[in-house]
């Protein structure tokens, strides 16, 4: 392997363990059971190096530090990476107020880039919170700022609410 | 380590590698050189692994296979892997239509999430092609399908175009 | 009334008998009514001066005249008009599918603007396609021409659709 | 004529002496003169009769009382009002902010419709403010209340920054 070639190892758990738990909990409840450990982070958490840093009723907030393996090939981090954080947001500031049997899915998420991510800038945090919450559709936005409050993203979404009994 | 864990490892090469050799081709030569394995794929690409497949003046295509280390925490895959696709394949689009010396950036991506992927979908494919190239902003939109031709998601974006001299 | 005062008088009839008589009409029998002048345009129509040119199963076409009373501060037709025509013909292109006793409403619109509008454009034509017609929802693409053939503004829309059951 | 039909009448000025004013102005001190009535009112504002309210650097509100001439063909408010209303509000918030000889347009409009307008709804107020503001970027949020603070849609946009040189 030359000198250009870099290597990283991921290391996940079985992702239906937490998508189970979730069944009997409220939203907030497994959230702030994620938050403390108690259940695994899903796999894309790992494989991106991303973590939930906060949840309360309505928002939550992830971090994450921008590294060389998110580069796209224009030279700094993909795109993806923002809209991977802020979708993850925006659904846990939507699931955050669900009850216990009720799920949800995000149908649309829009999101605008406003400066560019890189390796220099450090950890990232994303913050979301709750817009609207309706029986059948709920919205929510979402920002990405660095440590020194600057904003590199933003996003809002539309998810779809799943009720217990299929409805 | 328990039978629940699961590892996989990544390995990637410098990203500027790719991004200077861009500097001095256009979007298509570029594009195509990637596409011939004759540049870099982006570390982001190594990541999550999916590949540029095809590409043409105002089209790109990229092809992933959906698999657990994709996964959110309830049970599916992160709607950030089709909204990576999708950046990627509409930048790409744009990007193909560039001489050389002028760059771009997503400025916007809009996704429209309308079916779930698991590890059983199989290959998905993201097919992109321009909408509007105008002098300072470029639009496009994508779609992703299983091999069936079945729907995933679909989406838009608007780039802002960087010309040579900075304007 | 000096000389730079313009007046334009419109009139309209009573939009809830076309929504009552919808109410027991697929929505492609509604709006071939419509599009043969069996049941009033809509007051928003005659207001903003456009209507419905043509209907099938899943797609719609709406016409209208920019003028100068569309006008917006800066010297061009308002972005409003293009969104309103937009959400109008996406919103017919997904009522198109719908068996009697189901209803929709548009829950999100996405436009890209890519040239002004003015009063010399001529008319304009937005066309609309369905993208996914699902349970719960259903998206819709479409785009605005002129006669030429010149693109000025194209969208996206998700529609929430609203069961007979209340579902 | 029979009684279900009703009849308005609009009067506006040329939408140029407004324009052409803009130009040796900035974007606060001339949403100042139109708050003041030292400018006209556009004709869009006089046709969907709405009116700027409030304008501050980063700022703007706009009301508006819906009526029965603004509806669909589904019994209520067309979303195509909440569109030119968010549109308007958040293209004044980045005007606001603009030097004397700087102009803009609006690249793309996001809006999320959360609840139906009717004639019953009473004075809506849509307000906005700037997200970020860039050199050859801005973007900007506005939600849309009524009285009692109930929230009816709200949206994003992204504006192209023209510079004074036409960079």
């Amino acid at each position: 392997m030359n000198e250009n070639h870099r290597t990283r190892t991921v290391t996940w758990q079985d992702p239906l363990i937490g998508a189970q738990a979730a069944l009997g909990m409220s939203g907030l409840v497994y959230l702030q059971a994620l938050l403390a450990g108690d259940l695994p982070a899903p796999p894309i958490a790992h494989l991106l190096n991303f973590r939930l840093a906060e949840v309360s009723e309505g928002r939550a907030a992830f971090v994450c530090e921008p590294a060389e393996y998110h580069y796209n090939p224009i030279g700094m981090v993909h795109g993806g990476l923002i809209s991977t954080l802020l979708d993850s947001a925006m659904g846990c500031a939507v699931q955050s107020t669900l009850p216990a049997g009720v799920g949800y899915t995000t149908a649309e998420l829009h999101i605008n880039f406003v400066r560019p991510l890189t390796h220099a800038t450090g950890e990232i945090r994303c913050e979301a919170a709750i817009i609207h919450s309706g029986r059948r559709l709920a919205t929510a936005e979402g920002r990405v700022f660095d440590r020194a409050g600057k904003l590199y993203g933003h996003g809002t979404t539309t998810c779809l609410i799943l009720p217990a009994d299929g409805g």
